[in-house]
């Protein structure tokens, strides 16, 4: 696999389909067309033909493609074949409700440290985890050879915790802060800022 | 302004420019090429050029833009001159982290109003207001005439209380919880899985 040559949107839209291959295999479908895929996911057929092909045949023409196979590859492409080890950074109220949530179990994350600096919340218990203090933040996350981080702290602190991070050994930062961090080019960030969606959304919205 | 010829895509870009632009006016510069824009915001000068062709001309080809006029045409574009009241489903640990949000207030969202139908909940302040009960949601949101509300809850009451959302008026859903929801075209749906955003950098990563 010759990681250059894929487009990054195309690597975007590879999630999306392994989560509804996931959701027919549960409906206890067993192949798929990419016509099919293509009108659960949103998208063209044409388009996921295209995107597979970047990896190689999954299926053969007109047969459609096997689910198993195709989930079982798609997998592999995005190293889902392990499980990844994360840190969430803040544990106000978005980083215990990250460290709770549910979704990630079964799909190869594993939230194994969660940090804060207030007194208040660092010692106290967040489901199966200790909130640690950012003090040992660097030690901990080297110790565990934690690569993933999450941040959930104020926007103000998140440039210099994630310089941090990242001498740390952290290679992605998913980054629910409002600032823009400024990190070498070979770390991954992805931000999420609920406004850029809803902006989104309201150019639809006719106002009655 | 022909809504339709718009492609989904471009409209997600916009809300990108704008907020890079809003950084840029906040420090002190008043004109901006295509080329500084897409440096700033990680794209093509040929790609924002065809975006803001869809809208007509914003400048004249070799001065650059007016930032002011471009953010005050991009707000106009997106709706986003005037304040858009917002409801939030499920005043859980996600649902408080968002009322409490301080990102929304200045860029034209009030988060108004805050459901739960916890008891323990219910009644409880978070930030200026008052967790309601889901009973009286539907009226609520009549009342204040929302169109957008942002759901918080379990997995499994998604899609119920998403129909009864749209029954009320909402025109907009941002969508926090595992479930995928059926809803009528007309109604505008973002699916915020930090799952997905995870696995796209996990295709970056190498493990040691």
């Amino acid at each position: 696999m010759t990681d250059e040559l894929v487009p990054d949107i195309v690597i975007r839209r590879l999630p999306w389909y392994l989560q509804t291959l996931n959701q027919m295999a549960k409906q206890g479908l067993h192949t798929v067309s990419s016509v099919m895929l293509a009108d659960r996911v949103g998208t063209s057929a044409a388009q996921i033909r295209k995107d597979l092909s970047y990896f190689g045949g999954f299926g053969k023409q007109g047969t459609g493609y096997s689910i198993y196979v195709l989930i079982e590859q798609l997998q592999k492409i995005l190293n889902l074949d392990r499980i990844w080890r994360v840190a969430v950074v803040g544990a106000g109220n978005l980083g215990r409700a990250l460290t709770r949530y549910q979704g990630f179990a079964n799909r190869g994350i594993d939230i194994c440290l969660l940090f804060d600096n207030h007194p208040s919340l660092v010692g106290t218990q967040v489901g199966s985890l200790t909130v640690r203090h950012v003090e040992t933040m660097a030690a901990d996350i080297q110790n565990n050879a934690v690569k993933i981080a999450i941040l959930t702290l104020p926007g103000d602190a998140a440039q210099s915790t994630a310089d941090e991070l990242v001498l740390a050994g952290i290679k992605a930062i998913l980054n629910y802060t409002p600032a823009t961090l400024k990190l070498p080019s070979e770390v991954q960030v992805e931000h999420i800022d609920p406004v850029l969606q809803l902006q989104r959304m309201m150019y639809y919205l006719v106002e009655d």
